[in-house]
């Protein structure tokens, strides 16, 4: 079937731009819509509320997960995709990022009849979605944009534990690592503390944002002490690409201090799943027999990507 | 629908190499047909002529806005896209444009029983697609050769003149620039004469191809003098990838003497246009304020390219 | 048609992972199959037993007629593909093979309720797909492992050859170049012999695995003496991106002892014909006019390589 659900629910703005700003309602029907989506591939029901449109993803910063994710998404809802890249674009006569996204939309607005096209964005620089999304009609999806927010992921993220551990409310959850520079870490506060979580941070101090206990979220300044009363780790990842080594001594370092090895891991108490939105450095910030354990969910988040990705299009698009 | 017109125009070639050579009655009926593609988007309507069969993107070259134009013209047409690039190729390898493009044909020849498909080229050489032209069984058509011609920027650029001009009999439009090197202005200049446009040129004295009066076109020395004259003023890429920075003395010099501001953009006439084949060099060859003022028509002119190449391809495959 | 055929034939494993170890009947199911989609491709039937589901191209490494075969294949099976790349990947990060293919496999483990998915792997390390093979869900199809196998090129040779010469019982094939570098020489060896030809391996002394014969080949140190008892000769490319350099003293050196000319080519018997897996490097193992001569059927091995690649699509997916 190609219609659109008519009960569809939807979405305050037609631009998922970040987690901060939406309502717990927006964000629980979202994973409703995701739920439906996943039982649906398994059971082989193909739905296609988007044949016939377009949407686009424009990667401004390598990945593998995240576009991989949205275009499995968009295709298995019907759409066409573009699949645009920097490399072999005319960025390298140096058109500027909203001319770029501009032209791409003038393209697509012929086809806005039945709603417009979506825009799937990466980029370095934080706020570059918020930006494009007031000079274009596309519809657009934030896919991570420099160091503020990342909500689809945040959204999959709440979808696994959701699946593992029932409502949120009232469970607590871990954020381990460096939360300065982590859009994942943000959006991901911003999604849990909706969903009625309590969220814990540590890491190292030089990598702990100023104030964080304004945001609602505890400091724990040694993690380890309160292992045995979370539901959940969610460790991050160090990002050597966005050049955080001056904030950390030397990896071997961070994996000694912050690291989870097997023996960390055994003080969890049973049931508490430990989480990484990837790439994993293993060794570093998990040890690989961690990674590869029981209490590692890390690819059911990935799996959990495509429903949850899913229901955002077709809520924005 | 899925079946062909029975209607559709043809060219008498089923390649579209280039606007030199074409009859006048082959440029309308390409507008033509684009202009009920349009139309027919607007409406919600979707004809699928090209299901089953495939388009090659061969870009050699960079290109963000005809490349994505021609995918999702391809696609809308309901054909399937091979979207091939020099990253990733046997080019590294040392393989020829010719033997490149001789596998990609062999392998589409297999789908011969419908009619060809269309094998869309950028290069940097002068003439490369016509050479290609000879060698495969495929249609080609040329998305931009070195400084030969760029015809599908040509039509759209007709077909947005005409839709705010109407007939272009008559009208005066001026290609300002660095016309020695421009594919753009000399594909233009075919076409505006053939649609029976009066083309003056005008730009840096080293950039100006000898004999350009032998092409029908009329030069201004100082392009300011007949400003107040023109329909239309189309303004030209300082293209520093093909290395005409020798031409130039600088980006500020070429700003200063030929660039256009509010001020020069103020002495056209009512209702007259600017046109840019993009990406501009904001500040250089046109202030911001004007890229993005009244007269513009840039981003009319990347969504018309949308309808135009669909008639290019199913007119070609 | 969308369904599978209810006698589609099947592979023992629903991986192709290299020739050894397949049996003839599994050799002559495939191409048995893809003879049945060239004759539908000539007749324009389209059948789509794929439709719905989706062909992961992973190239680690650079191609132009393998990548560029496999997905004008997977497309005209009806499935969609996703086409990944290192370029813009989290390869860049420092993400493994075998955590880059496990994550794109979790997305498309969502889809596994009508059997699984297929991942088309190129890479530089020998055994590569294989490793692969053991830690995902989808089906895993080879296109290249290092100097391992290159199995979809041995079955479209084998496939031209057939068409060409009949039964492949008893002819003589001679493989001529660096065989110990070749993947394609791998395959063929063990493919050409399932089939019961004759296979003679000629070249450089230095690119001679030692123990060849154990193979089942027969070597011979001088080709030109046997070249009047040949059915098929099939040259391999000089791989100066495989660092074979040192094993030959120059290219010129190799043209003019190892290299076909119109004159070596003449002593070949009536009928026989002239192989290349592609990208030739010209007037060094061929000719420029053997390349392009009579006897040459390397652009029908490139057309050749969709239905025999259709084949095993359908056969693994």
């Amino acid at each position: 079937m190609s219609d659109r659900r008519a009960d569809t629910p939807s979405l305050a703005s037609r631009h998922l731009l970040g987690i901060e700003g939406l309502q717990r309602s927006e964000v629980e029907a979202i994973l409703a819509l995701a739920r439906q989506y996943k039982q649906g591939l398994k059971d082989g029901i193909q739905r296609t509320p988007l044949a016939g449109k377009f949407v686009a993803l424009l990667f401004f910063e390598d990945s593998t997960r995240t576009r991989s994710s949205f275009e499995i998404a968009a295709k298995s809802l019907g759409a066409k995709v573009l699949n645009w890249s920097p490399t072999g674009s005319s960025l390298s006569k140096g058109e500027t990022l909203l001319d770029t996204v501009k032209n791409i939309d003038a393209t697509l607005r012929n086809m806005d009849s039945g709603g417009p096209s979506a825009l799937v964005i990466r980029h370095r620089s934080s706020g570059a979605p918020t930006l494009v999304s007031r000079q274009v009609h596309c519809s657009v999806i934030n896919a991570g944009d420099g160091i503020h927010e990342h909500p689809s992921q945040a959204l999959l993220d709440a979808f696994t534990l959701q699946e593992r551990l029932g409502s949120l409310n009232g469970k607590r959850v871990m954020i381990l690592g460096d939360i300065l520079h982590s859009r994942v870490a943000r959006s991901n506060v911003h999604c849990l503390r909706l969903l009625g979580a309590k969220v814990i941070v540590s890491g190292p101090p030089t990598l702990m944002p100023a104030g964080i206990e304004s945001l609602g979220c505890e400091w724990a300044p040694d993690f380890r002490e309160v292992l045995g009363s979370l539901d959940a780790l969610m460790t991050l990842r160090v990002q050597r690409e966005r050049q955080t080594d001056s904030f950390v001594p030397s990896m071997r370092e961070y994996a000694a201090r912050w690291g989870i090895g097997r023996a960390v891991s055994d003080q969890l108490k049973p049931g508490a799943v430990i989480l990484h939105p990837g790439p994993v450095n293993r060794e570093v910030e998990l040890a690989s027999e961690v990674v590869d354990g029981d209490r590692s969910v890390i690819l059911e988040q990935v799996s959990n990507g495509l429903p949850v990705r899913m229901a955002i299009l077709e809520m924005c698009a």
